[in-house]
């Protein structure tokens, strides 16, 4: 596909392969009310065709039903226990976990004996250890799991991939990526936040927002690293348990090298580029929602930005599961590609802890 | 100094010490009459208002002659021989040395004895064991010597690290870097030329163009990194000897870290960012000659990108040189901060050899 071809598709979703019509909309059990849930996951499922937001899970059967009753298409809300008891699973046909890690895999225990399909938040869980065991648990009961890489369905990124598949920056030689918000001091001050806990969340930064241009870059060179290493650092107490900044570094097949950053303490900023012998995309701002998206191509003597209007990047990706399930083409981000990036991120911590590059087995 | 200040200083040389008017100018014996001296450096020299080329010193006494006639200024053509022995040392106040880097040494040692000053191309010579000898060369001499690091007087970079400074970015928490360029189809076919020969040389794509990101790295960032590892690669049987492409890691003091690239085999492209607690500014394209340069800055929710007129930089460098050598204040990139960089730099493959991190001495 060429520049314009892929232009030319501009936001179009190229991985649709149901008509909403001919469906019955996926009805989520949505596990954990946050304010993630609350301000990009219920209203992007409140919005779909193909999805309906039908029973709220929380810690408190009182928040959960008040939330359900101000959202579209909710009948019910319950508690994490009543939701282990099977309460209301006629309501629904999969569920969406957003918890903290460490307990992505005892809904996805759940929700597979009740024979319901999982979209799990990433990472996927805590360790690649319980990854695999939760991966193996949804595998062997025959239900469809997805990891929730919301990149895999934005158009901006699937358009710079379809350039490098093509070849529009002739043979890829690097990937470079960068996410970093203040997480404390703009999103949530609260040092006792699981997401610093390393029980709970199993890694900071790098587990939280390096996974981003980690799979991000996976998913543009369709490729998978060889050999990694990096260096964590953090400089608030909160971070005495994970790391608030990490810088990994990665090697890919054909000699195509990697170089991404991750931090909990430096402005906003997002962007992930590939180079190749003829040109180079770059995506930027990447990674954070509500952001215009630019595409940054250059290739010869020529160079253009192009935007690309917004999408609400949590309808794609639940739209993207919802024909995957109802429909019969393969999910791509599922367990085993959650797994490798479990299994990367370890290695990471791994080289960054004995200061050596570590090759992925 | 703030956003505002910074860019209302546009291109100014605000380096700039002596008036032209009230000095001599520099005249210089330019060593080496490559394609770089032809095409960069002598129409410098030419406009320069502080610096004449008066003198050019080739391999063959009729190549040197041809060209002095056809250069403003110059009054000689000389071979390296008759430059050893003395001929014309009249005729010159200091030497641009911009021979193989492994020559560099031979150079500066007549320059020195002739008590003439040293602007000595990049890096500075094939090791640094051999940097540090020629460092100590001129010393003894009391010679001025400076290594041309063309950042440091390129106004896009000089106002980039004016923000840093003033605080613009908040803390600095991380250094990105990329130069690429594909050396052998547009720039040199030939696979003897010296770039790719490692005794000549002392290194590859990192010792050529990679110093050009990690230079400029210290230089915004007025810090030298304290561990640093790499990975190096070649996919083109002409660069069996040094490396065509390096990805190096870089760690500085107060957790900032560093990622760069650069290949000699992939497409031209050219950049530096440094990221902070409260903002980021990033130069690009950065480090090749003729392009306009684009300041790109944010911070809160603002972002700009501020295109600078460009300069010649090699008139800028020649100029900072003379106004150096001519007035009282002291050089900034000199020996001590040219070694800097080859140690850094066989450090960088000594990691790579390794597959290690390893702590600069």
């Amino acid at each position: 596909m060429d520049l314009e071809t892929a232009i030319g598709n501009g936001c179009a979703r190229d991985w649709e392969t149901v008509d909403p019509k001919d469906i019955d909309p996926v009805r989520f059990a949505v596990i954990g009310l946050g304010w993630f849930t609350k301000g990009r996951a219920l209203p992007a499922l409140e919005a779909s065709e193909r999805c309906v937001p039908s029973v709220l899970v929380s810690g408190s059967a009182g928040k959960a039903q008040t939330l359900a009753d101000d959202t579209d298409g909710a009948i019910r809300g319950i508690t994490y226990d009543q939701f282990h008891d099977g309460v209301a699973s006629d309501a629904y046909d999969a569920v969406y976990i957003v918890t903290p890690n460490a307990l992505h895999l005892e809904y996805v225990e759940t929700a597979a004996a009740q024979g319901k399909h999982v979209l799990c938040e990433k990472p996927m869980e805590r360790s690649s250890e319980r990854a695999r065991e939760l991966e193996s648990v949804a595998t062997s009961a025959g239900v469809e799991l997805m990891i929730a890489y919301r990149m895999h369905t934005e158009p901006a990124v699937r358009r710079a991939r379809e350039l490098v598949e093509d070849g529009y920056v002739g043979t890829p030689m690097a990937v470079d990526g960068e996410m970093s918000q203040r997480l404390l001091d703009r999103i949530n001050p609260d040092p006792d936040q699981w997401r610093l806990n390393e029980e709970l969340a199993g890694g900071g930064a790098l587990f939280d927002i390096g996974i981003y241009p980690l799979n991000t870059a996976r998913f543009l060179l369709n490729m998978d690293p060889v050999a990694v290493t990096g260096t964590t650092s953090s400089t608030h107490d909160a971070f005495d348990d994970v790391d608030e900044t990490v810088s990994f570094a990665l090697r890919f097949p054909n000699s195509v090298t990697g170089r991404c950053y991750a931090s909990h303490n430096a402005r906003q900023a997002s962007s992930i580029t590939v180079t190749g012998t003829e040109g180079q995309v770059r995506v930027e701002p990447a990674f954070f929602q509500d952001q215009r998206r630019t595409l940054h191509v250059s290739r010869g003597d020529g160079r253009a930005s192009i935007e690309l209007d917004p999408v609400d990047q949590m309808l794609e990706e639940f739209d993207y599961f919802a024909d995957r399930v109802r429909g019969s083409a393969e999910l791509y981000p599922d367990g085993e590609h959650g797994i490798d990036d479990m299994e990367i991120m370890e290695t990471i911590y791994e080289g960054a802890e004995g200061g050596r590059w570590i090759s992925l087995k």
